[in-house]
């Protein structure tokens, strides 16, 4: 019987995760019943939203159950099939967890097509913060040609596909990152209209000069200072778009709101929250429109591989710390 | 010469205000130009957002300078006529201040039909407070029947309006006022489904026993712990509409957030601000429906009035003790 090593929760951290908070654990991988598929996992998706499956109470979805694999995206390749549609040698991805190997329902996972892209590709810009990007700027930000566009966590995965949407949409963006590598990156490579370093500038200042007339959409990952900062700077009719708060996940006890929500008001504005499941029968569509802007030059990825499935708390932490440079995806 | 009282601004207030933020000044009311009324001003409007004007910084209009008249709504009977289309004994209603004359450009002010109602009901539902109430909840709400609403300052002014308008439209609405006398009103005299004490109940569990599924709409008028409260109780897809934070204008320097903004994403839910002002081509439509519902017995207005122009601080403080009882005005 194959073997898998898995990684499975052993206690709820606060703060940030720690080894202590996980087991890695050798146990039989299973067999698949009917309708289900054994997988390799090959690629794990590490995403800041993982940190808020580990507290206890009510999300979006339920939390990791202690004792439970730890939830994860990842991608791998079809082991053993007992289902239809989907055989030996198959690319699949879909919650299979960190984990080497994972029995899962083949109607839980999709087949992705690897001569479009490298599979760990299909956790970024193809995968969930691709779908992300797309549906959060496009519907839930409203973009229109000229409204300028503010990002932050700009050279993530997500921030930086919004980014470059934003870009190719016609609309003038700056994005904000943490360190002038980054900050090159995105002026350079990704091609922004500017950079804000948010370790090494006043980023409510900078906002306010890069947006003499105010900033239409900003894309929010981050909440904290930087949310207060943009939210000083809303043009009328503005748009907030909230897609995380990366700086809130690991103190919950902390958070707070945007002391400046008034601005709403003065500015006619509005922030809207959105999670990304809800625009699932449109991914289709998502996936051709990135993959074309990919294969056009039009849109550049970029992945931070880690090694290791024993280093996934280490890993994880790069998230929060802003150490991984790109999509982080763990190779396990 | 005519002579006039009016309430000038002497110093800006920091918290509520007071008598020597204000001079009551005797002085000459002055005399029409071309294209001018001299009005007799009858009753000027009390509301929450004339705190703000008395602070300094940008806002959605500028603040009132020290030395001027302070700024009110006003409706009053046309005294001298230098302008076309408006004679002596027409009523009118405009920004005309807090004086008992004023001197006002005609096409500044518009005239009231005072046979379709009380010339003081075109300070509150027929007025400004009406507007904002069909506005912020049919547009920016984007009210659909069905849909479960929960107003706060739910007797006052604007509140009293939305909840009745909510009601109307077919949809189950709870308001939240202070004291059993405001709450028994709402349940009774305006039909609600329910009603809130915020000072004697605990409003987070309250809003929870009456919207076991969830509040579609919440109308806000306070900000602060209500605000928290209800955005801890928003329904997939709420939309939470800013229209004022009354709890929040006397001490800016306290103001907070909603701690759990990013129930917003969980939800996928919004919060967006408006400014009456933005609709004033729509205004005459609003006016016929309202009318139309006043007549009709399906709405209810009530009115606070006060006597007595040297008294204005103290009544404009009424506002924000919650010692009022419908729309407050004054009567000059």
């Amino acid at each position: 019987m194959t073997e898998k090593t898995a990684v499975r929760l052993k206690s709820r951290p606060t703060g940030m995760v720690s080894a202590e908070n996980f087991e890695v654990r050798r146990e039989p991988a299973g067999r698949p019943d009917a309708g289900e598929l054994l997988v390799r996992v090959q690629y794990c998706s590490l995403d800041p939203a993982m940190r808020g499956w580990l507290n206890e109470g009510k999300s979006y979805i339920p939390p990791v159950g202690i004792g439970e694999v730890m939830r994860a995206g990842a991608v791998g390749e079809v082991l053993e099939s007992n289902a239809d549609g989907l055989g030996v040698g198959d690319w699949v991805s879909g919650m299979m967890g960190v984990q080497t190997h994972a029995v899962v329902k083949a109607d839980e996972v999709h087949r992705i097509d690897t001569s479009l892209a490298p599979p760990e590709r299909f956790l970024g810009v193809l995968g969930m913060p691709g779908m992300t990007a797309y549906f959060g700027l496009l519907d839930v930000g409203a973009l229109k040609a000229g409204d300028t566009v503010l990002v932050s966590a700009a050279s993530g995965a997500v921030g930086a596909l919004v980014a470059q949407i934003a870009k190719l949409k016609g609309c003038p963006t700056v994005g904000i990152a943490g360190g002038p590598e980054k900050c090159a990156y995105l002026t350079g490579e990704l091609g922004l209209d500017g950079a804000i370093d948010y370790k090494g500038e006043n980023v409510f200042k900078a906002i306010g000069d890069q947006f003499p007339k105010g900033v239409d959409v900003y894309f929010d990952n981050v909440g904290g200072d930087i949310l207060e900062a943009a939210m000083s700077r809303l043009a009328m009719h503005a748009r907030v778009v909230l897609c995380g708060a990366i700086s809130q996940y690991n103190d919950f006890s902390k958070i707070r709101g945007p002391r400046n929500y008034m601005n709403l008001l003065v500015q006619r504005a509005r922030m809207e929250g959105f999670v990304v499941f809800d625009f699932q029968d449109r991914y289709d569509k998502a996936v051709r429109d990135i993959a074309d802007w990919l294969a056009a030059g039009k849109v550049k990825a970029k992945e931070d591989v880690q090694e290791g499935i024993e280093r996934f708390p280490e890993v994880m932490n790069m998230l929060f710390t802003g150490d991984n440079f790109g999509k982080l995806v763990l190779k396990v």
